[in-house]
């Protein structure tokens, strides 16, 4: 059990303080970026020196947050005074950064639950929705309005990590956190619009290939959607445009376990979804992967095809016996 | 100006009457039937006779609102005593009940400024994101708690309206409001995966052979998507499982005007979706259409590939000047 500092405390320590480093997880997502930048800006609004660091780069879906000149300044001369690490569960989650930053985090702003308890100090909730709400807290507690910029950078966290509030991790909290920041004047449809509603040309073309060579098996109930490298080179869609395509297979009405296998050079990276009778963790861990009841992922050194097999063998002895 | 009832005033007259019938719009979405059913359960709670009525099938979508057995009941020999129409902006929108109905109607609830006052007396709220809103303030002006069904119900009515609350009319009061639905014990998340997360098998296909037959022109300014009636054939999609499709071709990036064409038999029924910089009301105007700035239609009596012709040429004409 962590002992977690409240949040008030949390805000303390970051009042004290100056020359502060934020840090990112890996393949940085709307939250863990959110979650910085808000600090970024209510920190260097209080007139300290402030930077963030993240081991891969910073999604351009997200320039809108810290501007398309934002590089991670003075990262060798910089004073390594105190280091904060938000939205990341474990040092390992710091990627190429954790060498260096992995044992000296000071303050961890976190809402896993798994969180590993690897830095000095925690700052933990998790019931919150998203990180971001945690560091909404913090900055109330400092006595800063939610406002601008900073109310920006919390809402897209926010709307992130709940799926435009529409995931189950979605609280009473984080709605009414979203109302004040609607309140303050934000438009929150803009970042709504980009975030949601904004496909490139290649990802629609790549998304109409895909969904055309769905395979279906075990009546329906298993629905497999192989991202091959040709479609990848036909289309010209980038990895990162294809991240949220992993939840597809599952919604259509029926399927149990939907099934993403990603062709790479030499592996199949494969995302399972499923439905609450079947649990995706289970299946993931006899390919040596694992995760959650419902999502799941594993890497099977094999072609798509066998990958298939393999898969669709292992998941129909995890299917419920059909109801007559 | 139309003179509006507030929600405590609407609520006293609903009080002193019993065999209330309320009237949905033709064409039903989840703020219509969500609005009614909220009435519904709660008039019954408080010992009242009511009956929802509808002149167009009531949606598969939204069956765990009112059952599998609802069937608007005892059409013929119920006592037409008080007639409340939900989220009905105007006497014609009643469809095949406006000739019974339309000049009968008592109370009106609805949310559209564009409300033509046709009722008696009429309780709007302009500003509110969907008529479930209004509602739920007439049931806590009754004082009614909003738990079980009835908030079900309201949820519905929201979370529809506001598309998921991405719309730009999504408003703090929509937010609080599913903040205390939320606390209140609804499983929304559960609401949002019926709604949100669940398309047919036959959708799907039809959706990637949609996708696959995407036309650009002007430099990718102008996405057209024509639905035809050998689709629609081949893959067995429902024209309610393809009601939701207009909003794909102006998601693309770049794309200002988004086009769909629906094939019937001696016609084309159009959808414009523009960005904010054309004016789609204007183009469905020189078709003998209208609307919204940004969302608009019309019908043009003609083949898909001459609706296609016509409309690109229209089109180019309202597209902003190019930057260099």
């Amino acid at each position: 059990m962590i002992q977690s500092l409240c949040a008030s405390r949390a805000a303390e320590l970051l009042m004290q303080r100056d020359n502060i480093t934020l840090l990112c997880h890996r393949r940085p997502d709307g939250d863990t970026v959110g979650s910085a930048f808000a600090l970024y800006y209510a920190l260097r609004q209080l007139g300290k020196e402030v930077r963030v660091l993240c081991a891969d780069p910073l999604p351009q879906q997200y320039r809108y947050l810290y501007g398309p000149d934002y590089t991670p300044s003075r990262v060798l001369d910089w004073p390594v005074e105190y280091v904060v690490a938000v939205d990341v569960a474990s040092a390992e989650l710091l990627g190429e950064l954790e060498p260096k930053y992995g044992r000296m985090v000071d303050l961890c702003i976190d809402h896993h639950p798994s969180n590993t308890d690897y830095a000095a100090l925690t700052c933990l909730d998790g019931e919150a929705a998203a990180c971001a709400e945690l560091v909404a807290a913090i900055l109330t507690a400092v006595g800063l309005p939610l406002t601008g910029k900073i109310a920006e950078c919390i809402y897209t966290g926010l709307v992130t990590d709940t799926g435009g509030f529409r995931f189950s991790n979605t609280t009473a909290n984080s709605m009414r956190l979203a109302a004040d920041i609607m309140e303050s004047g934000v438009d929150t449809a803009a970042i709504n619009t980009r975030i949601f509603e904004s496909k490139s040309k290649a990802r629609v073309l790549a998304e109409a290939r895909l969904l055309s060579a769905l395979q279906f098996y075990a009546e329906n109930r298993i629905a497999v959607m192989p991202i091959t490298l040709a479609v990848r080179a036909e289309t010209g869609v980038t990895m990162e445009e294809l991240e949220d395509m992993a939840g597809i297979p599952r919604r259509i009405e029926g399927v149990l376990v939907g099934v993403t296998i990603k062709e790479h050079e030499n592996e199949c990276r494969i995302s399972l979804r499923t439905r609450d009778c079947v649990n995706a963790s289970e299946i993931a861990a006899v390919f040596g992967g694992g995760g959650h009841r419902c999502a799941a992922g594993c890497t099977i050194r094999a072609s798509v095809e066998e990958a298939t097999r393999l898969l669709i063998a292992e998941i129909q002895k995890h299917l419920p016996e059909e109801t007559v």
